[in-house]
């Protein structure tokens, strides 16, 4: 793959700090970094231990948008002192493309990735869509989902855009190739750290594990194994609320899923017996969202 | 009135740091600013300029809470650092009450005050409920509104809660009595600046001037005064959000709000030009919310 303003790069590498440089037109970018701990709880030594070859450390733009039929958030994220201002968007709706596109426009953002976190099952992804309005943009998924997209990735796998960076955390149990992206580690990443959970984890839910390849034991093992071991303070952002939340973090999760706080027997009974009705968007989003939302485009290379 | 974890202090009177330190029996508290401008950007300067009297500097938790059908942001912000951990809300909603109070709960916050930004006409108000609920809380809202409350504001003062606050600014033109609530300008309070501008500003848009002694007149003047000269990093949090957008910048609304780029004439033009329906909650909900939501409320003095 070419190298870009956004490169991957597999488990166990460190993050690269090749970027390139080039001038961007755009001077248009409100930076700062989201919902962090104060200023102040950074060390004077980490201010001084930020090497990379930007002209300036990099500042997180961060954006909750909310689809309201299907209930689901989008999050744009974007590395706004690099000049290009490279940016994401992790789990787009089709139904808002054109609100999200016009918003990265408005900030002068140069979108490079479409992502999913997972094969969803309520509403149809945008990745097609704005593929087809933004040349240049790559779809990505994991590679467990199966389906089609530009970039598969993998777990521990490392998304970045300028100077910062998604790290990717396999969390099946909503469905077989649910990943959970989280923000970087590292003195230059913001802190506290973010992840985007996808319906593995809802705030004071999780999602349902009936269909899809979904499993309960896999998603009891998964939340455990690899949300609940992030720092307490790590923020969460789901693809959905149903009742009007944003925002979590894993300790308030650790202390208040009605859920995931309980044994996993307890659990597994839990999800057995939700008795949801049949997903009503199933039968038409899953086989879009098996091809970036669009049944007619073409496979791609990785 | 009786020195509390949060008071009030009228304009050009500095920010106290005159706190009761007594200690609190919450030990659960995650605590990070909302949105922030990344920590490299602090100088270590103003790390050491810190004097308040509390153990640690302040940390803001905050949390932007949404209710679906009447659209409205409800937001909690608490001073993590302080051992009270005093919080308030702005602009809660009847309807969603119980869930706003669970998480002030479960987050261990002492909630010291329901505030409104303005008379509502598209619901009702929480803060009676509130007050209800948890003993101790007072409502508060401006003096222009004319309706009562515990405490009324007035352009410049200050609402502190541990050793944050929050100032306040006049805004009105949607009503008479519409305030901008703004965090503290310093460098022990949140960067960039928050502000919670009710229906005075909407994210691309501005509320009806058609209702409620509004004036498109005014609410032009209060924008340009009041609002768009905070830094143009300034977030802007608003009462309503019908888009699925949860917040903007100054500097957004100065390049992109369709109505308040244009000259005041254009403005007013547009304003009287909206030909709206007839607000199909204002007959309830301003009478209730002229008495905190509750119509049988007491008065009380301030």
């Amino acid at each position: 793959m070419l190298l870009n303003v956004g490169t991957f790069i597999r488990s166990a590498t460190r993050f690269s700090p090749f970027i390139i440089t080039h001038s961007s037109p755009s001077s248009f970018c409100f930076s700062f970094s989201p919902k962090q701990t104060v200023s102040f709880a950074l060390q004077s030594s980490q201010m001084a231990s930020f090497t990379t070859l930007s002209q300036s450390p990099p500042k997180l733009l961060f954006r909750q948008l909310f689809e309201k039929e299907s209930s689901t958030y989008t999050y744009l994220l974007a590395d706004c002192s690099h000049p290009d201002k490279p940016a994401l968007l992790i789990d787009p709706v089709d139904r808002t493309v054109d609100r999200d596109l016009n918003l990265v426009k408005e900030l002068g953002l140069k979108l490079i990735y479409a992502m999913n976190t997972h094969v969803h099952a309520d509403h149809v992804t945008g990745t097609g869509l704005i593929k087809g309005k933004v040349p240049g943009v790559k779809s990505v998924i994991s590679k467990a989902s199966g389906s089609k997209a530009d970039v598969f990735v993998e777990p521990g796998d490392k998304i970045s855009f300028g100077d910062l960076f998604l790290e990717v955390r396999a969390t099946p149990g909503h469905t077989m190739g649910c990943v959970t992206y989280v923000t970087g580690d590292g003195p230059d990443q913001p802190q506290p750290r973010m992840a985007f959970t996808g319906d593995a984890l809802l705030i004071r839910g999780c999602g349902r594990t009936d269909f899809q390849g979904g499993s309960s034991q896999q998603l009891y093992k998964s939340v455990h194994s690899q949300i609940f071991t992030l720092l307490k303070e790590t923020l969460l952002y789901p693809a959905h609320d149903y009742k009007g939340f944003s925002v979590t973090t894993v300790g308030e999760e650790m202390l208040y899923n009605p859920r995931l706080t309980k044994d996993e027997e307890t659990f597994r009974n839990i999800m057995e017996n939700l008795n949801l009705a049949y997903p009503k968007m199933i039968d038409v989003a899953v086989p879009a969202n098996m091809v970036c939302g669009l049944q007619d485009l073409e496979p791609k290379a990785n």
